[in-house]
C-alpha cells in the first residue's frame, strides 16, 4: 500500500465503500460522484499508479472483471449501453493516481460526455506514427 | 467473419489500414477520424459485437495489448496522458458493432471530451444497485 493513497485504503477495506464485488486482487465499488446510475470503479488492491505500472496479468484480469460486472450492471439497471473508461495522466482526466477502470452505464438521453470530434489522419502523421512501431 | 462488418474486413486484412501491430488474434490500427494525434483502435480478428460477446480470454489479452501499444504511443508521441475507452451500445457512443478499444493519446489543452459531471449516490440507489450483486 502507498501512504496516503485513498484507493489503496478503499481497495483494502481501511475506508468503507459500497462494494459490489471483492476477491483477493480486486475490489469493485460504486463511485460516490457517479456520472450515471450504477457508475462503478474496478480497483486492484495492490498499488499501481496507472495502466503502465500495472502487471500484465492484473491488467488482463481487470478487463475480464469489467466484462462480468458491466454485464450485471447493464442487465440489472436496464441500461442502454455502458462505457469502460480507463484514464492515465492528468491530461487524460485521471484524478486519483491508483489504477482504476470506470464502468459507466448509459441511458438514452443521459448527459454523460464520452465523445470527441473526429479529426483527419494526415499522411505525415500516419507515417511518423507507423515508424514508432 | 460477419458479412458487411467493416472491422472484420479491416482486422482480417481485406480492407487495408494503417496497421501498428498485428498477431494471430488482433490488429491495431490508426483511427482515420482521430480524436487526437495517435488515436488507435484495438480490433480482435474474430467477430464479437461488444465486450459481452467477447470471450474472457480475448478480453484479457486485449487489455494487455492496450497497455503495450498505449505505452509506445505515449512515449513516441510525447503525449501527456492516454485514455483507454471501450464503448458498448449506441447509447454509449458505439458506432461500429465489432468490439474495439480506443487508445486516445492526450495532450495539454487538447479538446477531447472524456469527462462527466459528478452526481451524487443516493442511499436508495446504492442499496438497489448493491442488491444486484
Amino acid at each position: 500500500m502507498e501512504n496516503n493513497c485513498i484507493f489503496c485504503k478503499i481497495a483494502n477495506g481501511e475506508i468503507p465503500s459500497a462494494t459490489l464485488y471483492e476477491d483477493e486482487e480486486f475490489r469493485v465499488i460504486l463511485d460516490l460522484g457517479p456520472a450515471s446510475r450504477g457508475h462503478a470503479l474496478i480497483l486492484p488492491k495492490k498499488h499501481a499508479s496507472d495502466l503502465f505500472e500495472l502487471p500484465d496479468e492484473t491488467a488482463g484480469k481487470a478487463m475480464v472483471l469489467a466484462k462480468k460486472i458491466a454485464g450485471t450492471l447493464k442487465e440489472g439497471l436496464k441500461a442502454d449501453g455502458i462505457n469502460v473508461v480507463q484514464n492515465n495522466g492528468t491530461a487524460a482526466g485521471q484524478t486519483v493516481f491508483h489504477f482504476h477502470m470506470h464502468l459507466i452505464p448509459r441511458y438514452q438521453k443521459d448527459t454523460v460526455q464520452v465523445t470527441w470530434t473526429p479529426g483527419t489522419l494526415s499522411e505525415e502523421d500516419k507515417n511518423e506514427i507507423l515508424s514508432l512501431f
